[in-house]
């Protein structure tokens, strides 16, 4: 049977136009800086958005329209994943995401969850037999259960914490058997509503010893998947814990974990932090630790989690252009945390917004490798710090002065010749890049 | 002469009522859990705001009436300084705070602005002998001069960085020289505008290397001041390196800088990174690291650094509880980081806006005293965590537990006894001790 | 039965002191300014938060307990009702306010769904006989079910549109059998999501056109209860029409509906719309406008609408000086449109929060009231304007100068004497008269 | 003399490539819909940021190195004025815009700062005589003089007022005089800080009266150009009058001016509002009060007002189809209220700066023309409201129907047959007519 007759397969345009659902920008096989895009863009697709969600909001029920609907229970959880395995073939996925109630329905204890969870296990682990698509990361969902009102790893019960943890044990066996490239800690309740009732020390003391364990589990298990950790700084919680890359590295150093994650960064957490896209992306990338993306974007003049499909070519530019400098995503890729809207409700719409957010990717891709090639931004950098190649510079660079040298230098100069940093001037010229696409 | 002699001298009410510039709250010499309120407050007068300053702002020019502003140049500076010894002593300030330029006019070359420098320096130090108003804090304007437009210990030009570098030099020298308690910086330009055109890793890798140039020099010359970085999120700069107390603290892991430095937690820095003040001062005071603070607070429907006097009572209250559970605040202290507003041009409003302040942190301080007195917040959270003082909580916080026992231990739970999170009644309850005072 | 036998009655704590459940500073029967309490405030319980809500959040699933979750459908919202009247009681609440389908449940038509009011409307009329608790206001809950997904008076199709004005229809109805004093309109999915599909003329004249319609069936009816807009800028949709007051008041004029309407002004929803609670009561305060007031609060580093219980004392203090310089609320009230917070989710909590906001209304009652009594304001803002008074001041007030004349007064003046507007003398007086409860 | 002698001429790409200054998208002449772009766009330069301005910040003294840094009062006033031909028309610029006080410098008296005025006004009309740039709108600049800090047409003093009247006179008749097209009001001091000082009903009045003032006098005088009010939510003061489109269209009505002003809407302004720029252009357009245009844009992550020159060409796009729509701006034009970065410090970045937003906005032109050509929104929206062309839809927007028919018609429906919004395919579609440019 199939889940979406309505599509034949989403080619792109050059090979099939007039299609509505082919690709006008993404083609897979094209080459760009020696790699095909697939290889670089690395498109992953959300169980939990695409297959799960039904558009509902806190003042509306759900408005999706899904040809599983009509189920429950189990039956559900496996057409769920015959429709995915119908829809990555589709639309030509090579990644696919998901937390562990997305797959299966939980049970009253964890053992039951878990046996639902082993079925299903199985059933995809067979279709990925045939399948070209491949788990870039799973994880534990650690936050919908009212249990976790108070927290997962920093719950204030330490039942909670109990199963907090089974939960992530049970998605490192999961990862392991599917292949995960990657494993993701989202601390969807780890954080506070108010620091009135908080121990704020015990709960993160608490969060360190769980990636500890959890660190020595995946290693007595042979699960070599990269660790991420995606920040966000608030919502559910008031405040969480992993406010965003600096915020975490921070944790990370204070408890010996940072050489054992990398991190997961997704463009609207990084706008409800108050960065840019890119200035997340930058920060992981020069601390090292850029590990792969949550790609979608936020409406700025909104305070919450938007999750909308990333279309903002200016963005996907600016973050293609900070993934080519750090070397491609490695075993990261791009996946898609982003859901249809509420009044997208059509199983048609959830094709359009992934071609919509392949096609901006790979716009973005096209941009960032052209002003690479042409050594854009390196060469406006390059000449703006020149005068640290040379002299004074040159030493203050390799740590060869002192402030008594530099106060030697510095006490007669009377005009300094700063060049201007012609922001105009570069914003003009990436106009003049994205349209020569 | 007198510059204020309108006003005798602010008294407490208790002594002195009717008084229109008499504290109503803060009385230096009341005991509050043991010490006198002065000892615990350890105000701070901000040089900058209150005799510095001129009410302008990006849509008008100065409204401030000074007695000082028919002088100019060093005779101005000298003015302030007399003026400012004067307000100290009536308003009872223990400490005032200041950036050089703040005290002396900047010359064509760093040597003439030294010059500038050192005369002022020896008149304050002159009154120091007969004050009893301590040096909080000082700090290098590396911010204000047009060449610091691309950074100071960031900058894309060596000269520039060799000029911060030299009047950090100065700032130390004169920290010595005057019995600074401590040594601040703050980033005012450490930043970007745009990531288009900023190598941020060869900025970060300088202002570190600039770090470890003073702590250098500081041993050398025997200041031994505690350094404070002063995190703020943005403004002037699109992005500061330093936006937050988390943020900062992963920068000083990072360049080995952790035990180097404490923060100058200031409010309104706080608001604008998306935070509570309370949740900044609770970071830093968790990690060791609460060092001071510069006590002012902003208007949370404005999206700018107002720097207003504090009289928001919560605020307070949350700030001494914080301060008070790290066991005082050292040698920090709270620096009024306040201007009066651009309509409060009058001389006398200097001496309301500080009673405002000094009243409500001596409300807040009693408050949170009697609230640790009381063990408010202590039973709260010990009563939520009792999990973790036996069983298998025990064995989480001791780290004697792993993913395996944990999952043997959740496997069948059906149910958790979790406890309500109460913060309605907290709330009710904070406001009745607040309404007690 | 009862469903909160751990509570016996909520009482006013100088007769029943050590009673967890007391008022500390609410007393009904208290004369305040002339008035008692109880017919000054008029507080409202909102059904749909107390014995509709769940806890849930975008992230989560349900956390409330309540005594009956064990029921569905008809029964229980039977159960609801026997707890809503048991709840008013023992809290001693005035007021109730609900949507439609927060009383009965909705069936698969309309036909259906009246049906099922019609029965639990003649069981709320039957409690409403003995009980002291009137219903503030009722509204139709046009936000909640699929079909409204893209507006409901401003619906993309007439179907939906034809369907939202019957549910109004029959909320007039219901409105006039309970005795209704008031009846709400609050847009929840009246705005836009995207411009880019949106025809925002013909929506708003389809409202405008519902809005006629609704006050000439009311009017045919025999319904005098007072027309309520409540504002709200954002959420669930990315622009809602009713923006704030200002915005709903353009709307009225534009469509000749200005006498008709007043409005029912949210504390959250304000701090939404980037404007303090007390601005949108002083605006609709001015322009004749203030009718009712959704008691809640916000956390203005959050941005979405977190509907708190009201504790913040500055905010119900300035919001009850706004009220009772309108001369008290009218037919309107004090509505807590708040939820207890997820974690808070025991029915004790249910009494705890609406303490907590009920006291602080007192509070700001009593603060309020002892600063009108002593002409606070008045006497600081008669100052302000006193050259309004005499001279060109009073010529220019009363309508009878021109821009020549003025011109004239004007031309030769070189230094205006303005005074000091001494907002931080303002904000340490309010900072008494608060601490003087 | 020349100012800008690097400069020979900007000019379209297509004639002279190579050319660094030359336009990419703007060519004067090229036709767009029947009508060359220079009479669509009607291009502004602002006189304040682009010869007065020096890039100053709260933090910092200015940057900008101009050709008349050296002179000062009359003489630099005389060389800017030089210094602006010559820039109108390398840069070719239609149009220019000014306040008073920055084409002049103020005296001690309004008298001597008349003569001023009245001197450069001559040397502007003859040098008007021989270029081909016309004056788009002037004002008067009621917010630099600390005389307002209170307010200027709602200023706590009848002074203030009467001064803020005569300049307002005075600036009428410059625009006679120079044929002005517009004459603006933006309320940079119309507001308040704190509502706790502040007659806000008086202040309303007062400014009502001044407007009808100006409207006498204008005709008195054969003043002909459009009044427009420019909108802005905050800052300089807290909460300023005319937050935005909707707020000031409020007040127009409330005091009978709605006929009398259109306004001008400027892309900060708008989102500082918490709206996109296209929803105040559609909010303006649908009352017919669209006028003109301050394009620049801001930075969302930041809350203040950073009026950067334009260059988000999704902006400039939705931007020119509510333009489109409109008919065109009329007497209005597209004013660059924008200015340099601090940073951008040299004279050819004003170069750079404003081919930047010339070219962003010719794109914008071309792209929503091609939308409009292929009813690209049309179609969508037609077809999104289809079921108002007909049946009872069609009675609903004929206002023959009511809701006791509405009932009728809605009782027994059980499913609408909804359609999608469609928003992401509507995204990726208007990626795609973007990258045709």
């Amino acid at each position: 049977m199939s889940y979406f007759d309505q599509v034949s397969k989403v080619t792109y345009e050059g090979r099939e136009s007039n299609n509505p659902y082919a690709f006008k920008f993404y083609n897979p096989e094209e080459k760009i800086g020696g790699k095909t895009m697939e290889d670089i863009l690395r498109y992953g697709v959300a169980y939990w958005h695409t297959f799960t969600g039904d558009g509902s909001d806190p003042f509306g029920a759900g408005t999706a329209k899904r040809p599983w609907d009509h189920l429950t229970g189990m039956d559900q959880a496996k057409a769920r994943v015959e429709a995915a395995f119908e829809f990555f073939e589709k639309i030509d996925a090579p990644f696919f995401c998901f937390h562990d109630i997305d797959i299966a329905p939980e049970g009253t204890t964890m053992r039951e969850t878990n046996k639902n969870l082993d079925e299903i296990t199985a059933m995809i682990q067979s279709y990925m037999k045939t399948s070209k698509t491949k788990l870039l990361w799973n994880t534990a969902n650690n936050f919908t259960n009212p249990r976790f009102t108070h927290g997962a790893g920093t719950s204030s019960h330490a039942d909670v914490y109990a199963i907090a943890a089974a939960k992530i044990k049970k998605g490192l066996e999961i990862g392991k058997e599917l292949g995960a490239e990657n494993y993701v800690f989202w601390g969807g309740r780890e954080g506070y509503e108010t620091l009135l009732n908080t121990n704020m020390k015990l709960e993160l003391d608490n969060l360190a010893r769980l990636y500890h364990m959890a660190i020595d589990y995946a290693r007595e298990i042979g699960f070599d998947a990269q660790f991420l950790i995606e920040p966000k700084p608030k919502e559910p919680t008031t405040h969480q814990y992993d406010f965003d890359v600096a915020t975490a590295t921070s944790f990370l150093y204070q408890y010996g974990l940072q050489d054992h994650f990398k991190f997961n960064i997704e463009a609207n957490h990084a706008t409800l932090a108050g960065h840019s896209f890119e200035h997340e992306l930058r920060t992981a990338r020069e601390s090292g630790m850029l590990g792969s993306v949550d790609a979608n974007q936020g409406d700025l003049l909104l305070g919450w989690d938007t999750d909308e499909f990333p279309t903002d070519l200016y963005a996907t530019t600016l973050a293609m252009y900070e993934i080519l400098k750090n070397g491609g995503l490695g075993r990261g890729g791009l996946n898609f945390d982003a859901k249809v809207r509420r009044g997208s409700f059509e199983t048609d719409d959830l094709f359009h917004a992934h071609i919509a957010g392949m096609d901006a990717f790979a716009v973005g891709l096209k941009v960032a490798q052209k002003m690479i090639d042409d050594k854009f931004f390196e060469s406006i950098v390059d000449k703006r710090y020149e005068t640290f190649t040379t002299g004074i510079g040159e030493k203050i660079v390799s740590g060869k002065t002192s402030l008594k040298e530099l106060e030697a230098h510095a006490l007669d100069i009377d005009n300094v010749d700063l060049q201007s940093g012609q922001l105009e001037k570069i914003k003009a010229r990436m106009n003049q890049y994205l349209l020569s696409v």
